[in-house]
């Protein structure tokens, strides 16, 4: 039985760095295969999925029997292994310098701060069944606020993308975790225009692929509307 | 007036990712020349520097104009970019994909679990004045024991170095931090003999560039000793 080679990947759409995965596999025409392990249903934490990643996270890559977590490292990868047009990740040493640069910071900056948001709103109201934490809330809003100045007055100073003048694997890291708080009815850009057109540009970049992976997202900001 | 080119670096050797670029520069030999930032004296708040780096953190690399912050991303630009032996950082794409892995992971395991010993036993004590919070440094310790677990069953599991058969850069930015908290008279790997054996292969692979780098911490050590 003849198989064509495929890129597996397990992921939940609703965890923001799977679709930042899923968004490069679409757009770059990267032949894979998706599994979808439910968090919400502790899929992560089956024993088959522990043997494939002990850590129980997604996203994890599967690629002819090579296994790898972290999607910082899988995005990467994708883009040395595959033919993946060249702008995702540059490979002339200053520009590529520029991605590992915001990828490094985006580990301790965009991604706490804006999954905090989500959690605050989101998940730990569902989990406790108490109503929001206002104060923790308003000091996370705080840092994302923050982190969003530092995207405004350092990386998107003078460019309209993060690294440079193409979208990079950097955006989709930054605008997945940015869009995650939608989940729960709030928008993080909503006073930033300049945030604001970068994100078009992204959107326009990807194409469908960016709808694509934020339906789940969208469903819960729905719900979340017509529960007020 | 001819000058060689250089790598001007900004560090202050008391912080855990200046040591890592430290020894790959000197091990690696690339001409380089160091330019120390004391932050103690807050010389990362001058204006000379804030126009250098915004963000007022060390380390900063400067090669020929390019200003590049975040150590993950100056050890691989430094690997990528300069004639460094390729073990550094592998070229084929799976096995450069594993030290992407380990740094992504890192920053959030690694690196703040030992840098929060430190922080806890020396430098809260001292801006504050007051005795050790002992809780917060019991939740600290027990942090950072689940990432030396992982360490050892995950990444150490097979291999001698933490991705592969060889030193890497993401052995560098490991050691570093393990190291800190050294310099409150605590060796976090004390009752970790596999976690030990890695040490002393690093240490023996980057030879006396280990000890240059982290004389500052023996030497803050010694003083806590000293003072018991």
């Amino acid at each position: 039985m003849a198989t064509g080679r495929f890129v597996e990947v397990y992921l939940d759409l609703l965890s923001q760095p799977c679709r930042a995965v899923h968004i490069l596999l679409a757009c770059a025409k990267v032949p894979h295969r998706v599994r979808t392990v439910a968090l919400r249903k502790g899929e992560h934490r089956t024993p088959e999925f522990t043997k494939l990643n002990p850590m129980q996270k997604v996203p994890v890559m599967v690629d002819n029997g090579f296994v790898l977590t972290e999607s910082d490292a899988i995005l990467k990868y994708l883009a040395n292994r595959y033919d993946v047009p060249e702008h995702w990740y540059p490979r002339q040493p200053e520009r590529r310098a520029r991605v590992d640069e915001y990828t490094a910071w985006h580990h301790t900056n965009t991604r706490p701060h804006a999954a905090k948001v989500f959690f605050l709103e989101v998940l730990a109201p569902r989990m406790s069944g108490s109503p929001v934490d206002e104060d923790r809330l308003s000091r996370a809003l705080s840092d994302l606020s923050t982190t969003l100045d530092l995207l405004q007055s350092m990386f998107l100073r003078r460019q309209p993308f993060l690294c440079g003048d193409d979208i990079t694997v950097a955006d989709l890291l930054a605008v997945c975790e940015l869009m995650q708080p939608l989940g729960g009815g709030r928008d993080v850009l909503r006073d930033r225009p300049q945030l604001q057109r970068w994100r078009s540009r992204v959107q326009s970049a990807v194409g469908e692929s960016f709808d694509a992976a934020h339906a789940v997202v969208y469903a819960l900001r729905d719900r979340s509307k017509a529960k007020l």
